[in-house]
């Protein structure tokens, strides 16, 4: 990483902890750190663990909503890239930072839009939403090793129902934090074009999660990524808020029981991340 | 019911509140009402609503620990019976009356067996060990209309070993109460002969239950029976002796928000039970 002006980190977002503490130490002043994506609270979260590993230089850490690219992994070190995303959200830990990152990026892409805050990007995350809940719901299924459609299967009315509580949860947070996110509704209505006012109609019209076929193990980036670096902290920041989080709450449990796994505290945790300083320094932007 | 001498009721077990309603008026001094089963704290239920609702009678009310007959509903009115239990284990919610219920019964059935007090035939109640968890965790199977076996596919390992957990709160409950009950293995082991040291393996080599087709509904007594009237009295039992009760409590809450339903509220909660009073009273028995 010697001589890089840009890092990009295009990890699952559980890999960012072994980054940072492997990162930390090599880094050089103005060096800008781009995680793809940052899931929740992922430059907080990525700034605090390369501090805590002896970061002594004055970095740049940036994140995106998703990642840029729809790919998979074909075997090792093959990856096949199926489509360019249309907008990538991208912002600096540092919003004054963000302007000039999103320039640098524009010179290798033509996809880049400036986000007002991390926490634009950050409760963005629809991951949270789509991924973890149905490869529980659905878990003996994975382990019997069907072959089913996570989206158009995998999540029926009664799955796309509780879906949405937990959406409900996140859209409460961006509410009483001032951020604007859409549902995850009208996030398929916006991005895909599907029709439909539930989220079961929408994902059942969605003709590009039609072949998206779910995990064929249950110990899949789903579920430890998604939950970890995003279910944990959106769940914390409702808590710290004041808001629901039922519906978030019993996911987190219910898969470090089936897991034995403790997500909480693996996951983006006060223990990593000062959530009451976040909710401050934003109530005191809201008020500006 | 004028003239009857011993009255059974056979319906699933969120039912005897209805029926407890509807029966209390009509009751004359010296009838026993038999619940077939009495699911978990089933007479101690049944005689606060036959009270709330005007009981004048003395009454007995007793329980079984199971239904006695192996049997399906073929259409309405025609039963088919696969098979008489080996064992019916009962009692009296009096311990005083157990041998006088159990003699009359005997008269009709040659599997008659004297409980020691209604905890026992309480606390054996597997039901809510082997028939909610299963229909949540393939939830989006059964709603698809898949055909599959509830105890061979629906329980795989990661399912299996969770409701290890429910079992493992089960019997520390029974425990604490000092009743004496066969874990969820060891019942298995000992009613069909099963081998196999977990469940996953106990139930993977139960041939009887090969062809036991999963709900074909989410609307079904494995879910409205077994919380209600099992998992529900279950968890507030182990929160009232101060024994963990997680994965009990885990799955009230994820299948309330699920199915829009308070299984809490519409349980055998304290509002209908005295929960404290069933504890001490225990271990007044228990230290004499």
């Amino acid at each position: 990483i010697n001589g890089a002006r840009l890092i990009m980190v295009a990890t699952p977002a559980n890999a960012h902890g072994d980054i940072a503490e492997q990162l930390a130490p090599f880094l050089k002043d103005d060096q800008i750190i781009m995680l793809n994506p940052g899931r929740t609270l992922g430059t907080h979260y990525f700034y605090n663990l390369l501090e805590k590993n002896g970061l002594k230089a004055n970095v740049i850490v940036a994140e995106a909503d998703t990642l840029i690219y729809t790919c998979r992994l074909v075997k090792n070190g093959l990856c096949r890239v199926f489509s360019l995303k249309k907008e990538l959200h991208v912002a600096a830990h540092n919003p004054d930072d963000t302007q000039m990152v999103c320039e640098l990026l524009s010179e290798f892409y033509d996809v880049i839009v400036p986000a007002e805050s991390v926490l634009e990007t950050g409760l963005s995350n629809l991951g949270v939403i789509f991924h973890p809940v149905p490869v529980i719901l659905n878990i003996a299924r994975i382990e019997e090793q069907s072959t089913f459609s996570h989206y158009k299967q995998g999540i029926s009315p009664t799955v796309a129902t509780f879906l949405e509580k937990i959406d409900n949860e996140r859209i409460a947070i961006a509410n009483a934090l001032g951020v604007k996110v859409d549902t995850a509704v009208k996030w398929l209505n916006r991005i895909y074009r599907t029709e439909g006012d539930t989220l079961y109609e929408a994902l059942q019209n969605n003709v590009a999660y039609t072949e998206v076929l779910a995990p064929t193990t249950i110990h899949t980036r789903y579920i430890y990524e998604d939950i970890q670096t995003g279910l944990v902290p959106l769940s914390i920041l409702s808590k710290e808020l004041g808001i629901e989080n039922s519906a978030m709450d019993c996911v987190i449990r219910l898969a470090s029981m089936l897991y034995n796994y403790d997500f909480y505290l693996n996951g983006r945790n006060e223990g990593i991340i000062d959530f009451q300083k976040i909710i401050n320094s934003r109530k005191v932007a809201i008020s500006r």
